[in-house]
């Protein structure tokens, strides 16, 4: 359905709402798809969807909390009575039940707990970070056994609940459930009934321990290009696995992540475009004034010459070419490592080849781009001399931003940190601090040829 | 296995050949892990990777070549003979044998295709760019009719050959290949054995049509969290299934690429750490001279108040401040929305809330930042006016970074535009020149009380 077609349900919505006609509404709301459905309510304001949600059959008012964003799905549930909450976090699937929980506030918790159904699967979930392969995988595992033929798998499947997480990867365990061999189904369907799944099963499994970072799950996942991630606690045990949807949202969240860190902005990936006015002040100004704490340096940086700058005020006209330049090429190294470390493509064994290779871009760009401005200058401003310094300082300037784009992220990294976080702070302190000091130090130790 | 333990690996295989002592390189890599071979063979040089991957069973080296980066598989399956390509090739997906033929030289492509055996799957894929779901998907799909039963629909997946993709979603189809419905694998195994397909498809099925573009598929895949994507042509008939390997690299690629074209740089994704300096150099370099012009006309906007700079330098060293925080505040927005809109995040009717709230938090963070630095410049410098000055500009900058920030990529979008191509070139052009203007015009106005 298009964005029109769907502005009209809205609106339809709405009037239903407005006239108290819960039944009208629940019918539109019914006939789209569920993408659409949890779009249209999430556009309703909080009043209106706590009247809507609990008209709908539970099964499908579930599955839109599932879509709608966290803060979204949080304030949401908030408002629901306990018993209708419970109802839907039933329906749910254990791992997105235990997200919306911990979102509440304790004493809600506890009561919506009480009234669940499925708390015996939701209760342990409870205990695991959001953002940790805990918090990210489900615990409603159905296993194998290895000596089980692959008939017996099947009819063990057919008796499960057929609402449990529909998963295309078995693990088959051992009596203390450590992880033994994983089978797809497919290679179920097509194994001969009196195979066992010893035969049949890949012993060579990848799995993450459950307090695994998002980072490093990311970096499993991409490197080996999975599907379905088992997690195991520290003894082995499987008590997890994070599947295909979760999966995907580990790989977008993570690079959401970086993409916030390297634009200076908290790394959480659950700011958004819709966030409201509070959380991205919170999320951004923090940033900004630690920024302005960078900028402020930079400009004693050209205090320091503030008397050549007296002499020569043409100067203050081209410094921050020189710093803005050397900022462009130290991001552009600077996202090229940190997407590589996030992508498993950086090995240190491939670091020192990748860093020397950093040089050499920075001297090949540093004399394009070095000689360009210096022509441009001599052509505007008519001084030669102007024009070779000018060239001197950019290179020198954009071979230092690559050197400093690419080891920022490999120190972040060899401490055991985020290398996203703040590494553009410090690539363009560094860019910004160097190209002034490098301009104004060289104009100032040749002013009487410029003047 | 570890770095080190890695490093080890990889030194003995080096002087395994450097001794001709192939099979014993042979038996060191088949020790290794999927992902670890094919690392450590992509360590190796060119001539000790033609000597040694015919040496591994077909299928490992073929699982190799599909996990080497697409420089380096193009270079290395370049080099080898024409009859063992073909070879390795037929053990691929036809997908991904799709890829590594699009890289070679025409001549060679023709050779090797005439040697291959499964020539009829791969053929029609070389007719689709790389990055549109043509491109991504696998053509070697098994389909379904809906009056199949669930126990024919079985012995028919046994029937079939065991190398074919594995796929997790099976598509029914009528008698002219249009899609009817989705089947999972699960619901197959659960189901009564005489069920029919039509009784246990899901008929509402989302597909993307064959000429899709990467950004396209990143979205609908993101919206739906979907773990199988059919693919259409224009009559609606089913041509290939993009599966979930592949969906996840669309996802991949398609941070990576907003991410690249974020920090201006050319936007294919299939630059990265490992690149040849050449590619480095051509996909960075022409963004920079971009870059260089735009630094230059900030250069310009300031040289229009070369007068007042002559009367005081110290100016001089606060402009770059005010520009610089624009710039910031400017990416941190840009950021957002760029996200958001390859999320699928921003829909027209929210678009106008986001920029409204962008107003509201470029005023709040401009408000805090400005006064922030207004007092840092008093007690640095004692002047209040300077202080007062630099305050409003960075306001004023920062309100207009934010909007920019906003609307330069929905305006991209809205002209059908990656809203992250030289979207960061715009703002911070926009950002500069403006921060420059404000601070500097109104230093010009009020100098006399600067002075």
């Amino acid at each position: 359905m298009n964005t029109i077609q769907l502005e009209t349900v809205l609106r339809d919505v709405r009037d239903a709402l407005e006239q108290d006609d819960v039944q009208r509404a629940r019918q539109l709301l019914e006939q789209l798809q569920l993408a659409d459905r949890a779009e249209t309510i999430g556009d309703l304001n909080l009043e209106e969807q706590t009247r809507v949600l609990p008209s709908l059959p539970a099964e499908d008012a579930a599955d839109v909390l599932e879509y709608l964003d966290e803060d979204e799905a949080a304030q949401l549930a908030a408002t629901l009575p306990a018993k209708v909450l419970a109802q839907l976090l039933d329906e749910m699937y254990p791992d997105d039940a235990a997200d919306i929980l911990l979102d509440l506030k304790p004493a809600q918790r506890a009561q919506t707990l009480a009234l669940m159904q499925t708390t015996a699967q939701v209760q342990p979930l409870l205990a695991y970070e959001d953002e940790t392969a805990g918090g990210r995988m489900t615990s409603d595992v159905p296993v194998l056994r290895r000596w089980m033929t692959a008939a017996q798998a099947i009819s063990y499947l057919r008796g499960l609940h057929p609402e449990s997480e529909s998963q295309h990867y078995l693990y088959a365990v051992d009596r203390d459930r450590r992880l033994l061999g994983v089978v797809g189904l497919r290679d179920l369907i097509v194994a001969m009934p009196e195979t066992t799944i010893e035969e049949i099963m890949n012993p060579h499994i990848i799995s993450a321990p459950v307090d695994a970072e998002q980072a490093e799950l990311a970096q499993l996942i991409s490197r080996h290009g999975l599907s379905s991630l088992p997690v195991v606690d520290a003894a082995g045990r499987l008590v997890g696995v994070i599947t295909h949807d979760d999966l995907l949202e580990v790989i977008e969240d993570e690079a959401t992540s970086d993409l916030y860190a390297l634009a200076s902005m908290s790394a959480d990936s659950d700011l958004d475009v819709d966030s409201p006015l509070r959380v991205m002040v919170k999320r951004r100004l923090p940033w900004l004034l630690i920024n302005l704490g960078t900028a402020i340096f930079a400009a004693w940086v050209i205090s320091i010459f503030e008397g050549t700058l007296q002499k020569l005020a043409l100067l203050a006209v081209f410094q921050s070419v020189v710093a803005g330049m050397g900022g462009n090429a130290g991001t552009q190294a600077l996202v090229i490592f940190v997407r590589g470390l996030a992508l498993g493509q950086v090995q240190p064994r491939s670091a020192i080849r990748a860093v020397a290779r950093e040089v050499a871009v920075g001297m090949i760009n540093g004399v394009a781009v070095g000689v360009a401005a210096g022509i441009i200058t001599y052509l505007w401003k008519g001084q030669p001399y102007l024009g070779v310094l000018i060239g001197i300082a950019l290179f020198g300037n954009m071979l230092i931003a690559g050197v400093a784009g690419a080891l920022v992220p490999l120190t972040l990294r060899a401490l055991r940190m985020d290398p996203a976080l703040a590494s553009a702070v410090f690539v363009t302190t560094v860019t910004d601090a160097v190209g002034f000091a490098l301009f104004l130090g060289l104009a100032t130790a040749f002013l009487p040829l410029l003047l």
